[in-house]
């Protein structure tokens, strides 16, 4: 019998699993699953393979799985629908574990459009809930991610950013139901109460709150979650700042904390520095030969060429139009204090939010679409992959100094490849800093590299206290070992939960670098 | 051997306690214990009877206590500082339990001027913090609760409103501290990674996310706590509405959500009705002499002549002076189209804040006080008393006056009481439904009859889908049974957490429903 670490799926295991779920709903063909890896990965690497793929329709499929996973102790790993692309795709952290898709799962339970809130299965796709809403002719927007071929349950779970003012602080997740490991289905919050209506619209229980405990976590499956929306507004007035020099940051960092804090600028903004925005819209092969990273002489050129400086920030406003008005004098005036700086943008109607061209400014609608999904060819064209690194950091000057530094060292220096970052304040007081490692996927020795500097960076910038929001696949364990306060006390008592509400470890095993007991054991006496 | 549903407290480990702490921190006097009663419950009532208070000053003694009760198989039950009046004082659930009282750990220890927010200890009370930014020179203000007196970290744990911008959606706690049951130290989020500078600044963790674990549970004792400050507005315009009629409840509602939903009101309102508004400021005897619930002809007469309506809120705009204009002119048009209903109030600067005559509007101007405590002399004068049931529901018109009708005929029906109530939207979905219900203390038949009242009411409010937000000691099992979806799938995956994390059950049993094993098994047997 295969051991805890090396799990082998029986052809007994799959014949049951067949018989709870439709026969296509099982996918066990190699050719098939290769659509399940990593994306990102070499070819030939085959760390992160899923054994075998179901894709249940309901609850009671999802329950039965979980029963069967326990009778045969088959790990499992849930996937949602989304792409997961530079933190591992769909793969399971476990090699060999049977994957759970809930592609299918792909229903808008509800939309309320008095108390603005949305009720959606973890197969729904941004683009899913926004077509529900307009074929409803609701007045309702979601805050939407960058990418609109994601879930939005999946999205929530792993703490992803979205753009609008609802999306601030991660808050508009509200209300869940979960298959526990056990096969039970859990309600959190109000919905523990059979026939509460409070169940989406506020955020606590009777009791502990369970919601953020399945976030980044292997607790459960979820199978609906509440999420709020918002209301559209009179005006609409996306707008960009754009600053010259590479040590504009600090200030342009000040500034916005002062606008976030106040409420002037309620949704959240992305800062790009001058790679990023160029990996968007172009090749690095039509701005450099060499092989080593771009020096900021030709960044210059190249943030001049294009426009885009050497940061740029894109951010909005919503209200009445009176409200917006007063906040752009506002934010122009102190932003502009930054010798060269510039901030405009332009005003617009809820008609007219799917029309506008330019896709960061639709984000910022509401309106899903992939029109940003082209930064992976700076190196390798269609070829290219990247991997995000995105540590957290307090919102100041600086701490953004630091981070850029401390990142863009190693990024050139270990991996030799082009700084390119995102920095993303979720809310007013920190940012998660988005790296995007980019390489060409068809060169071994550059994904390998690129790998390896991952993990260098996940290891300096602990040592300078700064710690990922969310963890590629290939370095969740180191990731998750630098939160080691008191003696490992947070992941320990994680464990504790794991072991008591998954006894036999069979869901998401190593999920964000959390292992039921066997493995643990198993690890131990390896 | 006394069982663990009688815990008797031993002189051995009285004497341990006192060794681990210094002397007059242990309390056991009979009469010192009586201050450690539910203030309201008949006098001679001794369900919930500590029978020793513990008052530790550091993290360490937090430990040693901890580390006691497990050896010596000590109940013990934690209390900030606050009152908690209406939800039964700082007494225990379990009687005979030894109570912490945190008290004496009072440090603010630390103000951060540019991220805006502090780190309390779970002694600091609202007067403490906002001393402290007063002294600092801070431009940073605290959202309050009405009464001054409670702790900054207790409110938080139990869910308590506050009322300004930050406090909306309970969103103010970030990154706490906590003494495990074994006596271990977690730092959650970023803060379980040694240095990192954003433990109180981004609000979630690599992994699942644990603060409201430690609301209203018995998990953990936290010690340390980072809350969300804000900056003060240009200007500050506390806002009253009037309305004239009972129904006009649902438009005053639906109104409210609306500007509520665009962000237009942005703190966190409360309505009152005539009784609850009368109760502060006069008691009944000076209204009516009957012994049954006030008729509503006469209520409309309390309304006129105190000018308060029948219903009443408080509300407030905070911002750049000319959005505050915009936002008055459009909030006074909104809900004055209600016939009857008037919208009325003043604008401020930061330095006439402390100086506001009216209570209220200090409270929402972030300044503690206490003037408005004087509710429970409605019945009894210095003697009154009251309980807090406080349900859960959607901010509508309908759920408002369905949940009005079914409360107002409960109360005069079966406590034969006036009906005393303040609505809370904590955000723009929903609302806290906070029943006062009054009675003189020295009244034993009129006490059990508001207690017993209170019991129907929460079993009547959830056979129709509302439930509470928080209990009161004397119906925390009640109230918790009623969120019994899925087998009380709810329930039982808390009771899970509580064995593994807990497994001596020392902590705080029965808080909020949640027994440790050994007590489920001993009243499964009784």
């Amino acid at each position: 019998m295969a051991t805890a670490l090396t799990p082998h799926l029986t052809e007994q295991a799959l014949d049951a699993f067949r018989s709870a779920l439709t026969p296509d709903a099982v996918i066990a063909g190699d050719d098939e699953l290769r659509a399940f890896r990593d994306p990102f990965a070499f070819a030939t690497w085959d760390d992160y393979t899923a054994s075998a793929v179901l894709m249940p329709e309901t609850v009671e499929e999802i329950q039965a799985i979980v029963r069967i996973a326990n009778e045969r102790a088959v790990p499992l790993w849930t996937h949602s629908t989304g792409m997961n692309n530079g933190y591992g795709g769909p793969a399971p952290r476990l090699n060999g574990s049977v994957l759970v898709s809930l592609r299918k799962m792909n229903r808008v339970l509800e939309i309320d459009e008095d108390s603005a809130y949305a009720v959606v299965e973890p197969g729904v796709r941004w683009f899913d809930l926004y077509e529900a809403l307009r074929a409803s002719g609701s007045r309702l927007m979601v805050s939407v991610p960058d990418l609109g071929w994601g879930s939005v349950v999946g999205n929530a779970l792993e703490n992803g950013a979205t753009y609008l003012p609802t999306g601030s602080d991660m808050a508009a997740a509200c209300g869940m139901e979960i298959v526990l490991p056990s096969g039970e289905l859990l309600r959190t919050g109000m919905g523990a109460m059979p026939g509460n209506r409070a169940w989406h619209v506020y955020k606590r229980s009777l009791g502990p709150s369970l919601d953020t405990l399945f976030m980044q976590s292997n607790f459960g499956i979820v199978t609906k979650m509440g999420v709020w929306l918002m209301p559209m507004p009179e005006c609409y007035m996306p707008l960009w700042l754009r600053v010259w020099r590479d040590d504009d940051l600090p200030a342009l960092i000040e500034t916005l904390r002062t606008l976030m804090l106040e409420r002037t600028i309620e949704n959240v903004p992305q800062i790009w520095n001058t790679i990023a925005t160029a990996s968007v819209l172009s090749s690095r092969s039509a701005w450099y030969e060499g092989d080593e990273p771009i020096p900021d002489a030709r960044i210059d050129e190249i943030a001049r060429e294009l426009e885009v400086g050497r940061w740029q920030m894109r951010f909005a406003l919503y209200g009445d139009e009176a409200v917006v008005d007063h906040r752009f004098r506002k934010v122009k005036e102190a932003f502009e204090r930054i010798p060269g700086a510039e901030v405009w943008g332009s005003k617009h109607t809820p008609d007219a939010f799917a029309d506008l061209e330019n896709p960061h400014e639709r984000v910022q609608a509401g309106v899903p679409n992939l029109d940003i999904n082209q930064m992976t060819g700076w190196y390798g064209g269609e070829e290219g992959g990247h991997i995000g690194f995105s540590p957290v950091a307090r919102l100041t000057g600086p701490d953004a100094v630091a981070l850029r530094d401390l990142i863009r060292g190693l990024v050139e220096r270990e991996a030799r490849l082009d700084y390119a970052a995102v920095l993303i304040p979720t809310n007013a007081r920190s940012f998660i800093h988005v790296t995007m490692v980019i390489f060409d996927t068809r060169n071994e020795a550059e994904v390998r590299r690129a790998y390896d500097a991952s993990r260098l960076l996940v290891r300096e910038c602990a040592t300078h206290g700064y710690g990922e929001y969310r963890a590629h696949l290939d370095f969740m364990d180191l990731a998750a070992e630098q939160y080691g306060y008191g003696d490992r006390a947070y992941m320990r008592f994680v464990e504790t939960i794991k072991d008591a509400v998954d006894p036999n470890g069979i869901l998401s095993p190593g999920k964000q670098g959390i292992w039921p007991q066997s493995f643990r054991d198993a690890r131990e006496q390896a």
